[in-house]
């Protein structure tokens, strides 16, 4: 039987770009894979794939070239080192489908560095989100751009890779601004679980329980159900997703506001956040170990009673229902600050409202509160009902917090915006 | 009689050159002087300067060129324009002196692409702090870096333009690293002037007593008594300092600190603000403008009853202390800040103590609290004996401010930050 399956070549294959080169492998493409660290190639071979010794072998004789690297640099270095480059030796007419998530406007100067060697290389912007199971799984979402012609000749490729594949209308550049999009409510949401259950824990709370009720509640989001579990292994250095990783796409969310001249003071805060950790030589660990910035001082971890507490009103009268109401308030005030910005860079709202909703990025909040903004047609807390009482309910979390001299930045920070929101 | 002081040209001549050049020109330096808006250069001829009729033309045949542009890509553009670009037109061994706020790492950059086309020329690193009336006098702080013997040749033009004139260890860079840490404490102070005098207004105070109180209280610092001023005087487009000055300013603070990994909380939360002010069409405005942001609903100036109220207990029972309150928090958080930062990028902390309480970013918190952090060797408010008490006082102000929905987004990220210092 002749495979009539197009050949793939594959650079970067680590957390990510392994697990979706081998499940490309293993669902039948001739793929042939490289990365610098030579253990991953061979997990490939393994899979069913074969070894490319170069960016430039990886590429020889494909019609797809798919870039999984960690940033833009890499892909520079990927595509055009002078002596192993990919781009020269591309087969003609070939793709290239970035999946790195790089700033939208390198997809421009990607396309115009490709213009000067290889003009008839096409090049599809295709971020994606779900972590290492869903790539390993072929089931991640991405978020695909670019020529309708080049995007209908790939779908092949990346419905192999996806279970939720959008088409972003705009062209390259805006497969990277819906990424840059959706990660902003992971960027805030993922600090967000550190600093609640941090909270939680200084209060003498039992932080399982917190997790368990929360799950439930108002204060519920995607990264907090998927990311305190990994605080309770008490376990950093198994890394889900690291520290510099979500820094690095927080910062592509950061850069584009300050170019575009838009303010995002949550992205911002949880910026600072994540280069404290930075500072505190957590970079490489799991990000939700940044739980230990937040970590009474003598606590180094989750466990004995953090984990088994029956109090049930912890010190300065905090509950469970404390730690929802400073959750939903962050998650209110960041999910409006998306949406806001998300506009501004003329991404398309109902789009990203579902993407939002059905990925990493997914808050109750934001689940109640963006229909009524889009409704309204205005992207401020007037148009949510609940704001009131929201605002009203994090300022009492952030009052007991600040009893116990517990610090809540990003709580803080969501209650001035609220303020300024409301006020404008 | 003949002019033996050495000749000068001089590109950039706005509110701070003009000053510069026109000074230089009175005190007898034989002078050249460029800008691309020519009614600048009439002013300099009229003050007894030449014209120049392009940046080559101010750099043929002098022994200083003093570069007062507003960014780095204006010295690139005016130094390396291939037409008439000042840089190979140059007198032999001809010295460059950079006045412009820039990047630190910038300087490096200058130096190598004038490497490759003057490897003779000297560069100095010289920014400058003071204002335009101080430039018109020559009165200026200038932070002076480079190799000592260019310094020594340089001395009598730089003496000519300075009150202050400081001579950091390093070499070139290090001119634009003190500028820059002085900065952090501008960019806090000026914004803080503006949240300040937004909540004295709304809570119904007389803000001119305020004012009056605050230049003698523990809340002083040298922005809040030069920009508040400009405020009562309801008048946005004569502009002392735009804007767009500050945040390019601010930008280069916390461009650096990320580059370096260096958390800074305040600073960030500054630049979301002055992105605000952006977002909101400011940005051309003198910076005192800004206290727009922060007025209340109906309010467009500071006029009327927020000039003339005679009610000394606010609204939520705020007083001239709790602005106070409020002020030193956030002074004394930025202090910490800006102490912590500086060290981490290799200042000489005694220099800078000297150059800020002498310069634009003092503050009385500044003056208090930096002596104390230096002699225990901790850059923590641990050692600060007045801490608490400055965070008790601040706590109790965000909550009178809290009662009135009015936005303290400073003083909220600075009491989230005494927290976390005093916590680890």
């Amino acid at each position: 039987m002749v495979n009539t399956l197009p050949k793939v070549g594959f650079c970067g294959l680590g957390a990510m770009g392994g697990g979706m080169a081998s499940h490309l492998a293993m669902v039948g493409f001739p793929i042939k894979g490289y990365d610098i660290y030579t253990p991953l190639v061979d997990k490939l071979v393994a899979a069913g794939g074969k070894a490319a010794t170069s960016p430039a072998d990886a590429a020889a004789d494909v019609e797809f070239l798919i870039l999984m690297v960690v940033n833009s640099s890499q892909a520079n270095s990927v595509l055009f080192d002078p002596e192993n480059g990919a781009a020269r030796g591309l087969a003609e007419n070939a793709t290239i489908l970035l999946c790195s998530t790089t700033a939208p406007k390198y997809l421009y100067q990607l396309r115009a560095q490709l213009d000067a060697v290889r003009p008839d290389v096409k090049i599809l912007d295709c971020p994606v989100s779900g972590g290492s199971i869903r790539a390993a799984n072929g089931t991640l979402s991405i978020f695909s751009a670019g020529p309708d012609k080049d995007l209908d000749n790939s779908k092949f490729v990346l419905e192999a890779m996806s279970g939720p594949l959008y088409r972003i209308p705009g062209g390259i550049s805006m497969g990277s601004v819906a990424k840059m999009c959706h990660q902003h409510q992971a960027a805030t949401n993922i600090i967000m679980a550190s600093e609640a259950i941090g909270l939680a824990a200084v209060a003498g709370l039992n932080t399982k329980t917190v997790y368990e009720v929360t799950c439930k509640s108002k204060g519920r989001s995607w990264m907090f159900e998927n990311r305190v579990p990994h605080m309770f292994a008490n376990d950093w250095f198994t890394v889900h997703s690291a520290v510099s990783i979500i820094l690095k796409d927080n910062t592509i969310v950061t850069t584009h506001a300050k170019e575009v001249g838009f303010p995002l003071v949550l992205a911002s805060t949880a910026e600072q956040l994540y280069i404290t950790g930075t500072h505190a030589g957590l970079t490489k660990d799991d990000d939700a170990g940044l739980v230990r910035l937040f970590l009474p001082k003598d606590k180094k971890d989750l466990t004995g009673e953090l984990t088994e507490s029956t109090t049930t009103i912890g010190k300065a009268d905090i509950t469970v229902e404390t730690i929802n109401d400073l959750l939903a308030g962050v998650h209110l005030a960041s999910a409006r600050e998306c949406m806001a910005f998300s506009r501004h860079v003329g991404m398309d709202l109902t789009l990203l409202e579902d993407i939002i909703n059905k990925g990493a990025g997914a808050s109750t909040m934001f689940e109640i509160a963006v229909p009524q903004m889009v409704k309204s047609g205005s992207f401020s807390l007037k148009s949510v009902k609940e704001a009131a009482e929201v605002r009203e309910k994090l300022e009492i979390a952030i009052r007991k917090a600040e009893k116990l001299h517990q610090p809540v930045p990003m709580a803080a920070a969501a209650l001035q915006q609220i303020y300024y929101d409301l006020a404008s």
